[in-house]
């Protein structure tokens, strides 16, 4: 973990007072690419989705639902950041599915992890993992996932995609509390309890919850849909336990002019996070929060804040799980997004999903395992072939220092898109996301029509929220991409 | 499919009366391998678990909870039906990762499905599903999972394991069901919905329920774990949906001395089913069920159950989902269990996992997608490795022809297993499972003693339920493997 502690140390940037429209030209010098592959310029030769992709999405839909769809990729011609479709355009993709291709497509040493006789090993003798582990998984997980381990959190629960690793971690904090309640690990399960957990009622099945805030998004099943808050088409019809929500701060843009006003946000947000807890019908056994709302609309809160959630829910002995599926791996220049809090004490859960390609939630307290084995499990609990993709990622990382890149080109890009925000203030609002890496969105009134425009213009870039257009380029996002970006991005505006 | 409709098709086997004692020695001459690696018989060199593997499991303890551990396993060493330890111990495995290996370990054909340059790119480039799918992957499906897709379910859903396809299933039958109230998918939702969910409140989050059977296991997380019923060492602590259960049939063996008081058990059951569906407080729906109950204990009902619950479902327009996770795959002597039943119209949507090595749910009706793209929906949406993986399986499975390998075999151990039941019935009650492949299970009073002796006997098996041996062997277990079976378990039993 040393090395990667080091790179994320933040870089001054230089550049960053290059004016908007030069910065493209004046940034030669620093236009080498981490990947020979990798296009100099996006390709933009038919519409698109040009007539391939159009008859290649038909024939998928008769047995995919396809509405989602926003191309078909070919990824044997993507490179890097940039995405390939079947109609021959490449785009600078600041998409990077879904914010979780950390490294490039087609990254050579990933391509190395790849062909490894470990992953063909992995890959076709998949075990189970809790009963049957390969004698080499403590040696691949201290090499990999834990060698990226927040600090404090010494121990992993590995599962398969981000709602699961959010589930998985609500379970052991249900079950931390109710032994807790019990007086510790050593009190057996009442007969009470081992005959109502059958017909699904309290005590065994008590009717506790887990508190999260208004906007939030932590998943799709049914435990992390409950605390999904982001969008009704989330949720609908969908049944749901009654947990309780907390208003996430709301914050004014740009900071330095709303400090006080901000301060005063947060406060009573977390007023009523306390108070929820305090009075909510359903015990709150933890509190789950992302360190940036990300699908919810890019919504920020302080690091003040965050520490403030961390002494409440410690006071009141609630847990403290922090949802890292978006914000962790490099994005935010730091390895995890929490790193930007200062907390005294480290966070009681985080999550991983996304740009870990691999998932589950770290935690360091012994107490976290619960009392007997079998309590969390299931047949795979991860998969290995992807434990190891996220050891070459962090490798990958460490070798290009690639946290300290995105920290870097983060601020560069944060510099340009404010120059950008000054000249079109209509279409660049609350800008947000400085010294957070390339974490960075803004609001636009005509976010679609932006979102929409941009393929034409070489770009592939998302949303989120409301209206917001939110930028989640991979961490090997250079200072010349950005530069792209921002060429780009002020003509889809002028083009409007 | 058609070949694998034609390998479902059960051969008499031979040798069927061959005594237990003499079995092993009279069929040498089929005892041809499908790997030329694989042992012909275990080997034993140490106490199980031995010095090493204790070592190993003290390390990997620091950082991963190892009281589930049944060894650490050299999947390099591992070939074909043999699971090999730390310590040079190489044990034939009728378990397989919690019946989750199909064709062997280091089956050859999969590991060039595992160095193909399509999933080198799976690997590194893995795509948003759902938003960005690669070019072939509607090829992929076709010449893979949809190859083997249940009849008349044309359409699937990808998932990461069992509990999230059976979850992403139920998701659908809630939105089905909510669509059909409100009067078909033109039916804009009403503002009370879209203000409700947010709040986790009816009606837009609505009290509906999924039923599933007493000792059914449909997975562990929050909205399968609701539908879950086989232990409370898997639900207590954890909050779960207030969801009915029915009575799964009990029946009596050997089937044949108890004809009528299985029918009438089976009646009384079907009858409480349709009872609930019509009082229970929170409206059904869908019913979830597993062809045989596998983790609960090896419990079976006649294909004549089946169809009476498909009947009632369909009488009460409620959806009929199929847990194919474990029995799917060809397990049974058909590709899926399922196919025994002579159903007159199929199951409304089938999940597997495990053997499939990918998961998710087939289905048929078009209206099963929801109405609006985005609410069945995730990030990854599986995994295309692994969906490559499956397709490889599918190819082994009909070019050695598996699914009747599987019958025939099975209907050989079954042989061999009743003739063991006739001299040891103590310690082999309620044999089950003829007709269904490898898919047996027997009871016994002393099964944790025989589950823990196998070992040092070069056996790696599993229980289920309070006292149940479960064979869960691979598709490429053979007659000569019986044999060996045979005859390890009567040696155990001889010892006890």
């Amino acid at each position: 973990m040393a090395s990667i502690a080091r790179s994320s140390l933040r870089m001054r940037p230089a550049m960053m007072r290059a004016p908007v429209a030069r910065a493209f030209a004046t940034t030669g010098a620093r236009r080498v690419s981490y990947f020979p592959e990798e296009p100099t310029v996006p390709r933009v030769v038919s519409a698109i989705p040009g007539p391939k992709n159009k008859a290649a999405v038909a024939e998928l839909d008769k047995v995919f639902d396809v509405r989602s769809v926003n191309m078909l990729t070919d990824y044997s011609k993507s490179h890097g950041n940039y995405i390939a479709d079947l109609d021959g355009n490449q785009l600078l993709d600041v998409y990077a599915q879904i914010a979780s291709i950390p490294v490039g497509y087609n990254n050579p040493h990933l391509k190395e992890v790849a062909t490894s006789p470990e992953m063909v090993s992995a890959l076709i003798n998949r075990p189970a993992l809790g009963n049957f582990p390969s004698a080499d998984w403590g040696h691949i997980l201290e090499t990999g996932l834990l060698k990226a381990a927040p600090k404090g959190l010494n121990q992993v629960f590995t599962a398969m995609a981000g709602s699961d690793a959010n589930e998985t971690a609500y379970k052991a904090a249900f079950m931390y509390y109710r032994q807790r309640q019990r007086g510790g690990p050593q009190t057996e399960f009442t007969e009470e309890e081992l005959q109502s957990t059958m017909r699904n009622q309290g005590p065994g099945s008590p009717q506790l919850s887990i508190m999260s805030f208004k906007s939030a998004f932590h998943g799709r099943l049914f435990g992390s849909l409950s605390t999904t808050r982001s969008k009704p088409i989330h949720k609908l019809d969908i049944p749901a336990f009654d947990w309780p929500q907390a208003t996430f701060p709301t914050l004014k843009y740009p900071l330095e002019e709303h400090v006080q006003e901000n301060a005063q946000e947060e406060k009573r947000c977390l007023e009523e996070v306390e108070r929820l807890i305090q009075e909510f019908h359903n015990p709150v056994a933890a509190v789950v929060v992302e360190p940036i709302q990300s699908e919810g609309g890019d919504n920020h809160a302080s690091p003040a804040f965050f520490r403030g959630l961390r002494e409440i829910t410690q006071r009141h002995q609630v847990l403290f799980i922090v949802d890292e599926v978006q914000t962790g791996v490099g994005a935010t220049g730091k390895f995890w997004a929490h790193d930007h809090w200062n907390l005294p004490t480290p966070p009681d859960m985080v999550t991983f999903s996304k740009k870990a390609q691999a998932a589950g939630y770290y935690y360091g307290n012994p107490a976290l395992r619960p009392n007997k084995p079998y309590r969390q499990f299931n047949t795979w609990m991860g998969d290995p072939a992807r434990a190891l993709i996220f050891r070459g990622i962090i490798e990958e990382i460490e070798r290009l220092d690639l946290v300290k890149n995105t920290a870097a080109t983060g601020d560069y890009l944060y510099a340009g898109l404010q120059r950008l925000a000054e000249r079109y203030p209509e279409h660049l609002q609350n800008l947000r996301g400085q010294g957070q890496g390339t974490f960075i969105a803004w609001d636009s009134p005509r976010r679609d029509e932006i979102i929409a425009k941009s393929k034409a213009e070489g770009i592939n870039i998302g949303g989120s929220g409301q209206n917001a257009i939110r930028l989640r380029p991979m961490l090997v996002f250079q200072n010349h991409h950005a530069d792209l970006l921002l060429e780009r991005v002020e003509k889809i505006i002028q083009k409007l």
